[in-house]
């Protein structure tokens, strides 16, 4: 694409995301401006226990004030490894550890804005353990699906959370494999 | 969940989305501050060719200085019915028209920190048409993938687009039933 950066400048920030707002001329002279959400990404786990369940939770979401069906997941500190993060978040999250965690790929959330990029990872071998939970996850859910009920669950609206839905078709494709 | 809201300022107006900044207090008196990004939403649709093809598009996405594979999908302007947004982009991404656009659902693309939904169609007995682009759109180019094809974009990075991800799946789902 071809443009030029007339101007860049961080406007806000925050503790989970900054804003970027950047002035851009394409090769026609029109001039555009660019918002960004700048975002250190994270790691979707996609838990399968040796019965073949998927494990989920449900959390309160602020800014929608609604409780969603997610896999567990979380935010990168800086620098971190997000295979390290993925088996924090699913110990935190659903108490499990794991023999191994496999990468499945990683996606864009929001590319139209926001440079959000989450990492996903199978967790196979779950064994149970404790739960170590911040403040604001508690009253997390943990919940164990089958492949049969998240297909159901797609189809009637429970399972709206993009990232897990993204994680889950990667899993599929994943399966398909091997 | 339980917590008070103790105050609540819209820090930023932008074009894509408005930032706001709550500060609330949960029930044990710890206080949080939480970030929101305010966004209208938009419509993705999976538009699948009489031969059974998927239709995508490949466009530039300036946060990530990156050409991502998607499928169509446009911002709902105010108050906007997505079905019509859904014909809408259709037709100014890929030149197509179809017979029936039929709704799959919604998801949250990143309900963290973000209010955005989309409402996911599928659009089948696509007409070829004429392209109707707005700048930044220039340079869109269109891919027709098989079912196969986009197993193996996603096995293998080449399709990381998390509302994309999540509308193929749904779409599954939504074969699936009949």
């Amino acid at each position: 694409m071809k443009f030029s950066l007339l101007s860049s400048e961080t406007i806000y920030k925050g503790r989970v995301f900054d804003i970027r707002v950047d002035k851009i001329a394409y090769e026609s002279g029109n001039e555009a401006w660019r918002e960004v959400a700048l975002h250190n990404g994270g790691a979707v786990i996609v838990p399968v226990t040796p019965e073949g369940k998927f494990v989920l939770i449900r959390q309160y979401r602020y800014p929608l004030s609604e409780w969603l069906l997610e896999f567990p997941a979380g935010k990168l500190e800086k620098d971190e490894d997000p295979f390290l993060c993925a088996g924090r978040e699913l110990q935190e999250e659903t108490g499990y550890t794991a023999d191994s965690i496999v990468p499945l790929g990683s996606i864009f959330t929001t590319p139209g804005f926001c440079t959000e990029r989450l990492f996903i990872y199978a967790a196979l071998g779950l064994k149970p353990g404790e739960h170590a939970r911040e403040e604001g996850e508690q009253g997390m859910e943990v919940i164990e699906l089958s492949a049969e009920e998240i297909n159901e669950y797609i189809r009637s609206g429970k399972l709206m959370d993009s990232k897990s839905l993204s994680a889950y078709v990667m899993y599929q494709a994943y399966e398909g494999r091997k």
